[in-house]
């Protein structure tokens, strides 16, 4: 009979975390649906692209696995340039280091005291972890905890855009922070600013999205500077996002990019608009779930199999990736009714399609694998290692 | 290297589904957050209330697992007169066989060839198994499959309510249907009817949801009538649910009510309401998300641990057990910012709040382990065995 804790240990040590090769590789129509499948040729070029974009320009990759939740992916990213990762949460950082990954910024404050003894494990087993804070309460009682364990912890401070979700205030109160941490907290290392401005990533229009964006960073940029003008030194600045990717060169604030979407896509990054028109296809949907046609209860209806428990559900409903002229209505926990006004091909029972998935990180959290295929065959299968850890 | 469906396999056997009895029991607040808690007494209470009313009204409870995913919940719910379960998929039907439970009827239709497959190989483990037909085409496939296993296989044809999910349509059609499986599928046993009338579950006022429900479900009594007239006897008939359940006896159509959520209930059905009033307070909740306050970012708000990866979001905001005059906010995929308008309680960092959930099996689907509890205490984790099993 173990303690809770040990549970916990065990449960990071036996997570899947390497690809499961198939003895036999596995035609995309004979998986069994609803399975989140990749095209890895999609995939493979949005991650090739954004890399490309930021070297272009000298800002920093740290791609945010809260989006895939994948070693295996992160590993990608890794090897073809990203700095480092981040991770929402301490339970998903766990998995991040025990998948080879040692660069890893927590970007949500941690608060309690069985979560911070659980930060404080994993940075002595990884001295390049980073945690955020954004409270001087929270700091002294990390710092309490990296004194015991006899560890330097590095920190970053989290700036609130005015969007009230985490984060202390910018200027003085961030400031009276920053000098908090260098005077009070010998075992914590101030390494810079962390300001994600959620609520400007998906505002439709480029135009738009940078004047909002701009705006709120600059208190920010102003932080900074009085960061450096007290004599503390600010290496890093992190934030953005794929629906901020290419507005960040020209603010010049940040020096790594947050961004996860960009390599699955979804139709709420797709609908947000690009420089160039009213779909954001900078990058492509890569990620799907594939769904049978399994009812046929009404002439003009089809239903498939999957609801509530194979899509996210928070924002837009469902499309598919090649029908036209069908709408998806949410058919509850386990189904979608697919109305036929004027499908572009004719949809029968059993038939498998590909759906674009309306939001991919919470869509991503519900699956325990991914099915990644080129030329329609599945090689192997990756393992969602950090599927359910929110804690 | 294994094959896709010995891997399948595989994760079967291996699934979770005893308690995890704890060396030393933690306290609810020493847990860490977010994570799914059960109020051991309100549940029990709520198991003994559904079982005594249909035990008082001669109704049989098939109790719905799509809804905990969990064989030891079944099995309580079996241990006090449960005359077996459902489960919404296959792969939930496999996890609560591998449970020790073997009167199990998969709701949903399937249709695909490796599907069926999947459901023949299941049916010979276990004779007790049902499947539901909607259509002459897949039965045919079912029929030949059986035929191909050497066994019989009990069937139930699924009737449209006029929701456009799944089903035949009621009357003729399902009559056709029904000749059909006597007279050319030797291998299908008839076993009775299904109705399930999801979209009356949650029609807000009880007259208002009896006559609706009376009125849809009078075409599934006909057809019942049109079998036992065509010399069809027809022994199940199942459906409703927790919003039915206290319509159900004075219609006297079902031989087996389908309830999952009365279990441990959710607001969507709480404000359904009931005989007595405008909550539907028959049974009480006693499932709740354990969130830890992370943030205090403005005066008027603080932000929890917990958004769309912990709680589903399908429906209405998340509210808490015990405290009032603060409304949620959803702060995207990992946080719920909290406004403070006339909070019935100091709230400070750290704090931890039971969370009660919009829509309980959604959010259960997000979830690895519940945490039950008595006098504040867990014992054992019970792990949601069936979590993901979607397919």
């Amino acid at each position: 009979m173990p303690r809770l804790e040990d549970l916990m240990k065990k449960s990071v040590a036996d997570a899947p975390i390497e690809p499961i090769r198939l003895d036999e590789p596995v035609p995309l129509e004979a998986l069994h649906t609803p399975a989140l499948v990749i095209d890895l040729d999609v995939f493979e070029r949005n991650l090739d692209r954004m890399q490309a974009h930021l070297d272009q320009h000298g800002i920093g990759l740290r791609a945010h696995t809260k989006m895939h939740k994948c070693p295996i992916i992160a590993r990608e990213q890794l090897k073809r340039g990203a700095i480092g990762v981040c991770a929402a949460k301490v339970s998903e950082a766990e998995i991040m280091f025990a998948g080879g990954i040692s660069d890893i910024l927590i970007t949500s404050p941690v608060s309690t005291p069985e979560k911070i003894t659980r930060v404080i494990e994993l940075a002595v087993l990884d001295p390049e972890l980073s945690i955020v804070v954004d409270d001087i309460g929270t700091a002294d009682r990390f710092e309490a905890a990296a004194a015991r364990a006899g560890i330097e912890l590095k920190v970053v401070i989290d700036l609130d855009p005015g969007m009230g979700r985490t984060g202390i205030e910018p200027g003085e109160p961030a400031l009276a922070l920053g000098r908090h941490l260098i005077e009070s907290c010998p075992h914590l290392i101030f390494s810079g600013l962390q300001m994600y401005v959620g609520n400007c990533m998906h505002i439709a229009g480029f135009d738009a999205r940078r004047s909002k964006y701009a705006h709120l960073m600059a208190k920010g940029a102003e932080t900074k500077r009085m960061f450096e003008d007290a004599g503390i030194p600010v290496p890093v600045f992190t934030g953005g996002g794929t629906g901020t990717y290419d507005i960040e060169p020209g603010l010049g604030i940040l020096t790594e990019l947050q961004a996860g979407s960009y390599a699955f896509m979804d139709i709420e990054y797709r609908d947000i608009g690009g420089q160039s028109g009213e779909v954001f296809d900078d990058f492509e949907p890569s990620l799907f779930v594939l769904v049978s046609a399994i009812s046929k209860p009404q002439s003009r209806l089809i239903t498939v199999d999957a609801g509530f428990k194979s899509l996210a559900s928070d924002k837009d409903a469902p499309q598919f990736r090649d029908v036209e002229g069908v709408v998806w209505h949410w058919g509850g926990d386990e189904h979608g009714i697919i109305q036929l006004n004027n499908p572009s091909r004719v949809l029968g029972l059993g038939d498998k399609l590909e759906v674009i998935t309306p939001h991919c990180d919470p869509t991503v959290n519900l699956h325990d694998f991914y099915y990644p295929y080129r030329n329609g065959v599945v090689e192997a299968l990756w393992p969602v290692s950090a599927r359910g850890r929110s804690q």
